[in-house]
Parts: C-alpha cells; sequence; structure tokens
C-alpha cells in the first residue's frame, strides 16, 4: 500500500491527501464538501474526545446539547451587535419531499411545505444559546454558566480538503456565562490553556499560545485567545481558539442579570472551541513518507502482533504467546490489537500498520518462542530490536513514553528552529519563500499594515505571543515604532 | 419546587411535561420541536451513551461518522426499494443568507445561492452509508463491516413531546455489512438483544423482546427486531428496534461483492438504533408525584451530600467529613457530590435532589458529627435511617445495588400484572379502557385485522414476543384460526 504514497518532499498537499485516506482516516462523500470519517480516523477523533472532556469536566464544565438549526430572525439579532458574522451557511426552506408530478420516480420538494421562516444549520451555536441563556439568568445565583456541547456544525466552504476545512465538520463548543468581566477573561484565557496542554501532552504537538489580532479576530470577540502550531510544510496552523466576547452577545440577545448590589447589568461571554481540523493538524505534525505516525497517547491502539507461522500449530503457539502478552498490557492500561487475519501475509499487515502509524509493532515466529524472544519495531524511527520476552512489557511501557516525548521534542525542535527573527521586509519576504515557518517581527498595530503585508505576502499574524517581550523597534513593513514582535506565517 | 408538580393521577401527561422541564433534563427552544438538552438531563444520555457504546464494541462494532446530509438522488434510489420511506423532512435548498436590500437590519435568502440538487438533512443514514459502502466492499475479505455512528437525526414531526417525539434528536445507528443472510440474522438478534440487556440491567426497565408485523416494520426491512416497554400509565412503548435489511438496500445502492466461491452476489444489511427517546421511557418507567426517580446505573451522581450547619465552624467540620466520605466511595467507583451552595438553604437542596431523582441523600448536621452518624434517605420509597460512620460506605455500595434490583423488580411486576390474556373483543375493548397495558391475544396474521383493530380501539400489535407459544386459538377480532398470541396495546 504505502508504496503508493506521493513524498512529501515531492508534493506535500498531494502526500497529505492520499495518506488521509490511504491510511484508512476519512475519505469525501456524496455531499460536497462533508467528509465520511472512517473508524480508524472516528478512533483517534474519540480519544481526542474523551481527553478533552475529561479535561472540560475538571474545570467545572458540565456537557449539553442544543439545537442543530438556528432560526434566521436569531441572526438577525447577532448581526447588529456582531457585523460580519458568516453568511455562507446551509438554509432550511422547506420540511417536506413528495413524489414529483412530472417524472416518475423522481422526488422534490413540497412547495406547500415551506417554512415561515428559515432555518440555519448552526455554523456555530453562540445565537441559539444566548437565546436559551436568557430564560436561563436572572440572579447571580444562576452564574456562572459552565457549558460545552460536542456537535456537528456546517459552514458552507468553497475550497474543502479533509480535516482541514470541511463543509460539515465535528466540534465542541464552550459557551460559559459570567457575573464579571474578570471572571470571564480568567475562563477564556484558561480554555486556551487547557487546549495547549491537551496539543502538547496527547497530540505530541508544541503550540505558541497567544491572542489574535483585531482583524484575526471572532465576529463579537472582544479577544481572541488561541494556540498555533507549525505544520511540517512550514505553515501554521490555528489548532483552537477562546474568546473572550464581552457583553456583545447578551446585548444581542438581552440577557441581563441582578448582581450582587442589586442592579442590573448585562452578563459576560465566552466561547472556545477545537474541531476535527486538530486530526489534521496531528498528521502535519508527525507523519512520514511511509505514513501516519501518531502519539502513542492518541494511537487507536498502541501495539500491534503480527504472527509469522507456516501451520496451525505454530499458529496455536503463537496465539497462546499473543493472548498472555495483551493480558500483560491490559493489565498497564496499553492497547494491542492481535492482527490474526487469515486473509492477508505477514508483509502486507507490516506495511498496513506501518502506514496507519501503529507506534509499535511486535512480530513473533516459532524461532522467537524457541528462543523466548520477539522483534519489536518502532513506527516514529522505523528501528527494530530484538527483546526478551520477560523484559518485554516494561520494554514497551517505557517506550511509549519515550516516543511520546520523543515526537513533542522533535516537533519543538522543528518548530523552533522555523521562527525567525526578521528586521526589515526584504529579508521577511525572503525568509517567507525559503525557509518558511514564523517570522518574528515588529508590526506598528494598524490593520492597514497588517492588511498590506498579507496582500504582498500571504503571510498573515498568527498571534501576539502571551507574555510577549517587550522591545523598542520599527514596524518591519511601515517602519513606525513598535514596542513588541508579533508572529507572522503563511497558515492554513 | 416540586410542591407544583401535577400528580400523576391528576394528568399523566401534564406531570411528565412538567417533570422534564422542572427537574432540568430538557426544554423547548426556540426552533419549533427542537428541544434543549439541558446538563442534568444530559449527563444521563452521557451514562447511557457510554454503557451501550462500551456494549457495541465488546460485540465488535466501531464507531465512525457520516455525513449530516442526503443528496435527494440517494432517497429517489431508496425509494425503489423501499417505498413508503418519511418524506417529512428538512430540506436545505440554499447556501447563502444575504442582507436584505428591501428590509434593513434583516437577511434573507439568497437567491443566487440556490443549490442544483437539494439536499435532505437525514432522517435516518441507511442511504448515505450504503452509498459509501459501496466503495469499501468488492470481496468477502472486506465483510462484514460492522459500524455504529452516534449522530443527530431530523424528522418533521407535527406533534412534539421532550424525549418522546421530537424534530432532531439524538440517537445511534448501526449500519452492518455481510456477506450471507444468516449472518445478518444474527446480528439482528444479537443488537436486539443488546438493547435488551441495556435496558434492563441499565435502565431497570424490563423489556419484551419480540419481531414487529409487516405493518410495523420500518420501511425497507424484512424483519424489524424490537424491545417493548411499558409505561405507568399502562401506554407500551417502543425502546429500541434492530432491523435485518435482506438485500434491499444493496439492491438500491448496488453493492455486490464476489463471496468466496468467486460468484458476485448482493451484500445482506442490518441497522438498529435507540435515541434519546430512551429518556421519556426511563422517566415514565420509575418516576413518582414527587420527581424523577433514577437507577443507579444511571444517576449523573449517585449520592449527595446536604450539610447543615449554622456557623463556619461547624461547616469545615461537615465539609472534612464530607470529602472524606466522597473520597471513600470514589475508591468504590460510587460517584458523590457535595451540595455545599450558600445559596440555598438544606430544605430547597433537599427537594431539588428529590425532585431530579438523586438516588441516595446524605444529610449531615453538627449532632451527626457527635454522635459519629449520619442521616440516609433513599429516593426510590422516600424512606430515611441513621447509619453508623464506619458502616456508611459498605451501607452505600449494598444500597445502590439494592435499589437498583428493587426498582427493576417493581417495574416487572406491573409489567407483569399489566399483560392481560383476552379471548373475545368485547373483553379487548374494555381491558383497553379500564386495565390498560399489554393484551395478549390471538391474531389471524393478515394486515387487514390489525388495521381494523387499530382503527377501532388505537392498539396496535407491539410485537410478536420471540420464541413465542405456540397454541391452537382462534384470532379475537375475526374469529378465524391462529397459532400464536401476540401483543396489543395503545403505545408512545
Amino acid at each position: 500500500m504505502s508504496k503508493n504514497l506521493t513524498s512529501r518532499a515531492e508534493d506535500y498537499s498531494k502526500w497529505y491527501n492520499e495518506l488521509v485516506v490511504k491510511a484508512n482516516l476519512a475519505e469525501n462523500s456524496a455531499v460536497r464538501g462533508c467528509m465520511v470519517i472512517k473508524p480508524y480516523g472516528y478512533a483517534i477523533w474519540e480519544k481526542m474526545q474523551a481527553e478533552l472532556d475529561r479535561m472540560f469536566k475538571e474545570t467545572g464544565h458540565e456537557n449539553a446539547y442544543f439545537p442543530l438549526f438556528v432560526p434566521k430572525s436569531l441572526f438577525e439579532a447577532e448581526e447588529k451587535n456582531a457585523e460580519g458574522f458568516a453568511k455562507e451557511c446551509a438554509v432550511v426552506t422547506h420540511y417536506r419531499l413528495q413524489n414529483d408530478p412530472d417524472n416518475p420516480g423522481k422526488l422534490r420538494v413540497d412547495p406547500e411545505a415551506k417554512l415561515e421562516e428559515e432555518l440555519v444549520v448552526r455554523p456555530t451555536s453562540e445565537a441559539i444559546i444566548w437565546n436559551t441563556y436568557k430564560g436561563w439568568i436572572q440572579s447571580y445565583r444562576d452564574l456562572p454558566i459552565l457549558i460545552n456541547q460536542w456537535a456537528n456544525v456546517v459552514r458552507w466552504e468553497m475550497r474543502t480538503r479533509l480535516f482541514l476545512r470541511t463543509a460539515e465538520f465535528l466540534w465542541q463548543e464552550g459557551h460559559t456565562a459570567h457575573a464579571t468581566k474578570a471572571e470571564a477573561l480568567v475562563e477564556a484565557e484558561q480554555m486556551n490553556d487547557v487546549y495547549a496542554k491537551f496539543a502538547e501532552n496527547f497530540m505530541a504537538m508544541p503550540v505558541i499560545k497567544g491572542v489574535k489580532t483585531e482583524s484575526e479576530r471572532f465576529a463579537g470577540a472582544l479577544d481572541t485567545y488561541c494556540i498555533e502550531a507549525l505544520m511540517q510544510d512550514g505553515k501554521a496552523l490555528q489548532a483552537g481558539t477562546s474568546h473572550f466576547l464581552g457583553q456583545n452577545f447578551a446585548k444581542a440577545f438581552d440577557v441581563k442579570f441582578t448582581n450582587n448590589e442589586g442592579k442590573l447589568d448585562y452578563v459576560w461571554a465566552t466561547s472556545w472551541g477545537v474541531s476535527t481540523r486538530l486530526m489534521g493538524a496531528l498528521i502535519m505534525t508527525h507523519s512520514d513518507d511511509k505514513g501516519l505516525v501518531l502519539p502513542p497517547n492518541l494511537a487507536p491502539f498502541q501495539v500491534v502482533i503480527v504472527p509469522i507461522y507456516k501451520n496451525d500449530e505454530q499458529f496455536e503457539a503463537i496465539t497462546e504467546k499473543a493472548e498472555s502478552i495483551i493480558k500483560e498490557l491490559k493489565a498497564l492500561n496499553i492497547s494491542c490489537k492481535f492482527d490474526k487475519r487469515t486473509t492477508h501475509r505477514p508483509g502486507a499487515k507490516f506495511a498496513q500498520h506501518e502506514l496507519q502509524g501503529v507506534p509499535l509493532r511486535i512480530a513473533i515466529g516459532p524461532k522467537d518462542l524457541e528462543n523466548n524472544t520477539i522483534e519489536l519495531a518502532r513506527r516514529d524511527t522505523l528501528t527494530k530490536e530484538i527483546v526478551q520476552i520477560d523484559e518485554l512489557t516494561s520494554t514497551i511501557k517505557d517506550l511509549l513514553k519515550v516516543i511520546q516525548d520523543e515526537l513533542f521534542n522533535k516537533a519543538l525542535i522543528y518548530r523552533d528552529d522555523h521562527i525567525t527573527e526578521v528586521n526589515d521586509f526584504e529579508t521577511f519576504k525572503k525568509v517567507l519563500e525559503t525557509k518558511t515557518g514564523f517570522i518574528s517581527a515588529h508590526w506598528d498595530g494598524t490593520a492597514e499594515t497588517e492588511q498590506k503585508i498579507k496582500e504582498l505576502t500571504k503571510a498573515t499574524i498568527r498571534c501576539i505571543p502571551m507574555n510577549n517581550k517587550q522591545e523598542d523597534g520599527v514596524c518591519v513593513y511601515s517602519g513606525k515604532p513598535s514596542l513588541q514582535r508579533v508572529l507572522f506565517a503563511k497558515a492554513y
């Protein structure tokens, strides 16, 4: 299988598209821009979900579920306070199909089943949720509300790519309501920290925490915190955002509360989300020309055992050994799959597990049973070693931790090696064309300069890093004074 | 709070509607027929999901995700083989809103953004999934495919009720593909058994396993297995279905495979699902005039501790004790919440936890600390006892099991007491009007008689029980010969 994978050097974009399909992660569907997430890809997403969900609950959040549809009028209310909100949405106008009287065997929309008010398939849920919160909040005693939702959303994207940009995608969206500005700010920053911790500890993907410039903020947000990662091709990817929404949504939906001094005030809000886009980020952080490389903390199974045998007797002996290994690993919370398919040869199995990024592969043959050894292969380094069977489980336990750490460190070194401090615009353009990655440069703080740089180079300001060093400098484009460097990059 | 709940005897339907809202399970939304599932209700659904998901994986299934939208043409393909498929669906016809030039501040559908082919919001996913499977299946080596999806679906229902019948609802849908008829039949029956096991062991809800008559089957199914439960008002509720689809969908979407004899054949299919409707079934199986009664196996928290104190010192001492109890319970995998809110008095907390069905409530006051005792209250029986603190955790552990079992047994006795064997149509009608419940009666096997009985009594055949006793008899309506009794009831 893997022999057909385009190399990254040849065509990174093609490599990505092929890998997603060949590794059985996802594929395009019959619906324009919508993907099918296949079981192996979905199992990785489930691991991500489980971990994020645990972290959200640990920080006091509960899950709930709000409607898929948003009445058009709620968008109108939102539009007043958050102008520029995306309008590329799927719109439901009718509620019935009928047999087409003019075309036997065909269906058509029943013209009499037209909705009085169109329903928009949620592109995000602020409008429907804040319209609901209005009924839940009267007093400071009803606050904070700390709710998260796991859901599908739809944005009518013109150019789509599996995981990275799809019309329908899966995500989580947190929507919180607070009595004070300070509390909402703490919440927004806290959730960005949660995302960073998840990205680094589970995805083994180093991220830079920062805030967006005004032009890159979510419509309606006063501040957008974000985590930015660097992909292998030198392009940045926004992996998660957390918005401080001020009182904008409370004003749009008239959500007031009596504070502890008995005065009426608008509620303070945050929202924060990550999506199946993280799958794309995971792939483009670690994978190689042989296929997917998965960090052990997110692998659907961390170890695979491939039996090598010539007859039933050998197969039975190997099976017995494999089952005892699986049991020992399970006791250590390590997931292991025994690939006993009779429809595939060992070589084909090796290739498939390599392509699918299983962190560790065990091969057991009759010789191994005799010698009390097994062959253990690492996916990330493509190295093999012979291990004594009585040392196997402890070796695996240690190795999984080593792999997780090394993947992170490798990505971190690459990332840090691709942050270039630049002080003039010629170098700026040259770095973007050659080395790529992040450019750390002074910026005069105006949307005008930001826009100009974007037009000239396609690079955008990815973020103003948190706790950014303050230093005197001049804008790389305008030459005007600046007090800090910001991070530019071309981005997904 | 609970003092306002309508009693079941007074108006069962009103009691249900009030309970769902007051116990913070769900509420109606701004979108007709769509509900908001509130955190407490969603936490119960999450417990259901976790357990079902575990059972699906144990029986070899994997999760995946398919698009929300189904192109109209796929419905046309399906319609040919599964006529009568529901057409009351939400239909997306446009992909953009724009500012309405004639009404400042208003939005309208952009007439130029009309889809070439309408997209239906999935009412169920057979069409999009079998259209996808076509690309996955060439040979028997690709089979079986054992996939489940957790998703939202939309059916344009005219009369909706929270959880029981909503336009959008959450569910899981299993879609499997097999090489042989026998294997597909085993799968369909197996999944119905899984549902029955879940209903009985987790929901504490006794169910009757059976098959549907032809008129009650899912469109396109050759056999529909089901689990039927009896609600407290004597009406039946279909809690889960599992369909043997034969080769109908394979034919509709042209999914053929080479079998192990090298011959081309159509693939055999099943589908099976349960939904948030189970929440309604759970409520109407156990709850009482005081509010929700939850089986411990599905309660968001199984125990709640309410502190009773007059000063900070007492509060601190109680907190210390509560935390040590929580820690001990956690070690036994028992979830416990310490309700230390200062905004509510103990009485209000008691009322709320009663209304929300927390299985066990602990009250600790200063006297209890002195005496090394606590007061333990059971929600299901509304009884209290004083327990020595050193016996508390073992008492709780045992009691939770007892409650789970007793809830099931109580529901079983009620259910069995409401299955009436009836041999003539006058008695049939009388039982339906007075005792309600299931009626076990002979039926001549014709759709005509079934329809006639439905028209005259509103009772439908809920199922032909599995392993049904064969006996000579005559149809309760037509007097024609019959070999077995079937179960009739009015149903949700």
